[in-house]
């Protein structure tokens, strides 16, 4: 697993209590300590999975000794009706597992799917899909690893290892350029700069001070075709707002490097996964 | 607050965590100690707000001094353009918490607003709106919260705290009555039960053994109409499957007693609040 | 395990940490790091065994190599003498978990002993022995745990999963009704409701206004007797105050549904078992 | 507080969070959030308090504004029908902080009044009365700290602070004398030794060798005499196991030391205090 | 703090645990509880003050009626028997708080004290003193901190937050070049890119395809001279490796942009400062 | 492992989260999932080894499948050269616990290494090489751990577990002797009690009323030549204060019975160790 398997694990545990905080008064009252039966998760959509190893472990940290076997991984394409993973185990423990796999796994999938229909959208231009820092507590590792799988790329991972100066900090100096070169002064030599900018006369003080990346904040394409232009590779442009499923196209081909969207994560429609039992 | 402060409070640390693992590179690095600003939030499309409090927490977490004055409370209707709250504190720290104060307050507000839509949907029927288990992990509570705040009513809260007998339970026993016999037999005296149905049969055999809540599982509206006779206030009847905004009224006319979404946790869309400073 | 056993880990883990924060002085001194010894586990009283898995949990997250065999199981009825279980394994950690395995397994024996005489002196009648929320900090799963394994059920498990008015919520309304009825306004369809009551004019109301569940506190048994009379099987009743084993038989020969002992979890007795090493 | 006031916050988000991991359904549901009230802790029983500050802190962390008066402070005798505090804070919250700061305080005051039982029982005699490890998982030191309320005073914390010699380690070496010596060759200077002797040939072999404390392990009154002669001072006796309210002067006659109880911590007895709301 | 304040809370509350795990057996069993004390930090040393906010919520953290006067702030010189701050509070609190205060404040001190004699040394020249990964676990975030605050500038903060090609990396890919295009095409676009360097034919490769930042291996000076000749400012230089106090001038004088030092936090010297006690 | 497993694996997790917080952004993107590797770890210099168990577990709890060969245990000295242990794993888990696994065996190590100079300065005299509290927050288990495995013992573990009187203490009650048996009139029996002392006065009414250990707090050797004399073995002796590399020798000549160095464990020099990847 990519990421760290005990943040995954305290996730999950997490998630398990919420679900169970003493006993599941209904599987542990009925169902017997060791009848075994085997089940497995079924795609009831089109779209791209994720999370796989994620919900498995769901079932592994209750029942180390389920028998797993997987059929797609994360990244793949799933169709409506396919068969994900089959799996065998304890009755019980699988009871008490089922809904937060399910929940983690549709989450993650949602996400991953959202991301690549962007993805597919963009497809030829010279834009990248990246997310943002508007994701759930708690949940930001696995939200920006699915966006990952679904092909996007990861914004900056939080306000530590790279510097976005915004109205705020650029007013404390009066100024892109000498906001830019305090930070310098001060910095690190390994934080990328990312400058927001409103207008094309703020992209050009960006450009000449050499930051990184500029952010064109809100605007319409043909001023970020002017700024990519004005730009000429000197720097990435990342557009930023109001980029929807309808508009996305039209702005990728404006020549940006990256398109970045909050909705990748903060409004995640979660992907339909069903888990049936055998009898 | 409703909530345990205590809990929303490790929310909070754990995403301001992620999001600034050592330092913001960019406010710590350019923003005096001790500049001071002011701020405010603005709803930016009509809805139900909620997580306001938990929302300033973020804030005074980081800055005991911050100084705030709330124009709305939980539950109130804003409308775009409408002012949710003033507040002045260290720039830098306000800095921090802004992106962190926002995610929480722009999912809480989701859940809120869409569950509201249900519930204007269905007004003036029998039928309340419920959530179900499928939450995200470790937001459970401030989920659940956020559909009462919505005019919503909380399923279960857990595995443990009512019994909901699904098919492995009851084919473990044989049929719905001596599952829920067994049940009865084992169960403390504050269990409520509900069992799971797919036809006017189960729903006959489960209000006849005396469970308290019956939940018709992807009925169509006819059927659902039947057993709502059928059980004739015997039993709360629950309509669960393939609700959506279009068909939620039909549903309610049956004249079930609930209708339970999964969408209201599991596929929540931001709501959109912006935080503005002022200059 | 029925209890999560991430949960039973971190009690464990907690009290090791207390009985050993950096190392055993004596043991790690004194014994090679490569001794082997065995020992079991032997009852010193007659009793119900509760807690065995838990117990042995101990030794084998200090040792994942012990070999263990059990000869009785939670639930089972032990005698002063009988042989619970053999180990073998690490004599420093065994040692180092000696302590902590004991008193995690007495006190869970203690509770379930204690329960299972309450439930032999109300053999015959229709009543329950149930527990309370006077718990220990921290131990409220294994406390609840261990009075099913006695022969006894769980009243609720907390605060949000059933309601239970008290003086205070029925004084904010006025009385038993509109309490009541406020709260099904409000409340999830999950949500069993109990009623404390303190003479028949309020049990009668209680039942009138289809509670689920009626506390008759601190009254005597002809009372208890009339109030079984008066409800009819309409609710179910519990007693509840100054139960002791000595007048327990009679107060279920009320006729009563449950009784509920705070005792149970709040005053346990050590149920003797010691742990022999082999020579 | 001498206890650490972080440890004890933890203990009681961990007891709160057990008894509300969501909301209070009936508190939360039926009482005006601004609702306030005032009420009083009283004591049922004749008996020592304590725990009083860690009782009140639940309220406090729950209500940082409640108003709160004590009339006694641990280590007080108090008597049935006294009034112990009076506190007045947000309805809501002192309901929800209620059962939890009760099972503290009835838990801590039934070790406290336990132990000073004890320590009145030998009155005059030369003998103090001590703990054991013999402790309920994560409330170690609220345990020890309340047996010292009480009058008695502490064993060891744990396994690090001080060694104790068993069989095991004892054989590991071929007796007394090599195991003592071979400790004093590793351990620290600080490290205070104590060995378990079964009879006074061991007593005599401890002794010359110069260990701190003897153990005198389940030997009767006249032999515990004349270990008590023929140590003569030169090292500390514990009489430790079979002692009962009823020989525990005749132990404390012999003139041991200490008398070390096991169910001072182990098989506590809460002592009866109520929570009193006023009209 | 720029450090975030409940992550030094929890570093506090660990050491604090480390230290006293049940109770100060000298201060609470002899210092009246209300005994109240005065007393000062004061230098027994020359070099730069850091940690003084983190030394003193040590104290206010047991007790926040503190009183405390400040004579100097991180960053500040100061010189043997300078008083650095005053401070009254509760003489078993102080007692208490004392080493582990100076624990942290004296690793601090020391931090900063050896990064601002590196950075003397280097005064004048084009090279900034740089951190490494080699921190102690758990304390990253304090010691990174005291680098800046001695004058350094940090390095990246984790795996995560910039790229770092090494032999592995470079070897999977077959050279420099191809493995820095294989990460641009995967990563994101605020992702900064070093590679480890060992002979002027890898500088020239990698400063040919574009890397942010070239580190310059164990390379001996003239070698550098030349590396900075050849990159003539179209990438960082970054020397790492065998620079010691003696030699660190002469590395800086080659034109390196950063001269990083394992030793700035792997090997800390502890900065001399006492705690006294008025009378 | 001697030191409690759990315990460990606490701090790794802390330590590797530091290092990783989200994904490592140069070998997930560029080593393949199933690449493998061997390496081994090398000592660059000469010393005592101390914390290969800890630094290999962080390799097993990112990749529980590797292959270890330990050529060296802790205790061990190795000389600049020697291969420690070989191991063979995957390459992005080992890559990932490099560092991490590198700063805790180099860390403690060199804690053993320094150590052992001092044990091996003071070789034929009475004296103990002995650490203090003066550790690094969180790190007080490993640090104790790595002196003992360089040959010195363990002072007092913390402040619970054995009692030093300092001035405070002391003045307090008006002097050693009555400050002594206040003591002793509330502490538990297995409580060792220290004094400091600054004169041969004070050195004489500590070993008058019998305490068991004296401090000689930054006494010249001749007073401590003389101390020695006065208590002749009735009680054992610590030199504390002012001790070097070059005076230790003449310290332990004085025949004091311990000498504890709080540099051993505050101002730790890193213990040089490579990682060698085999290709």
């Amino acid at each position: 697993m990519t990421i760290l398997p005990f943040y995954v694990d305290d996730i999950i545990k997490t998630a398990l209590t919420e679900d169970i905080n003493y006993i599941d008064s209904t599987a542990d009252l009925l169902i017997p300590e060791d009848s075994v039966s085997s089940a497995y998760f079924m795609a009831k959509a089109d779209g791209v999975l994720c999370g796989l190893e994620v919900a498995l472990r769901v079932f592994t940290i209750l029942d180390p000794e389920m028998k797993i076997e997987c059929h797609f991984k994360d990244g793949d394409k799933v169709k409506n009706g396919d068969i994900i993973a089959d799996f065998t185990g304890h009755t019980r423990l699988m009871l008490k597992a089922e809904r937060t796999s399910l929940n983690l796994l549709q989450h993650m999938s949602g996400i991953a799917t959202y991301t690549n229909k962007c993805v597919q959208l963009v497809k030829g231009t010279n834009a990248s899909i990246a997310d943002t820092r508007k994701t759930l507590p708690g949940l930001r590792p696995l939200q920006k690893y699915a966006v990952t799988v679904g092909g996007g790329r990861n914004h900056r991972y939080n306000l530590t290892d790279a510097a976005m100066l915004k109205d705020n900090h650029i007013d404390a100096y009066g100024g892109i350029t000498p906001a830019v070169n305090a930070l310098r002064n001060k910095a690190g030599h390994m934080l990328q700069i990312e400058v927001e900018t409103r207008n094309l006369d703020e992209v050009q003080e960006a450009v000449d001070c050499g930051v990184n990346v500029i952010m064109l904040d809100n605007m319409d394409c043909p001023t970020m075709a002017q700024a990519v232009k004005l730009v000429n590779g000197r720097a990435k442009l990342e557009a930023s707002g109001n980029v929807t499923m309808e508009n996305i196209r039209e702005v990728a081909e404006t020549g940006v490097d990256i398109i970045s969207l909050g909705a990748l994560t903060h409004s995640v429609k979660a992907f339909d996964i069903s888990m049936k039992w055998k009898k």
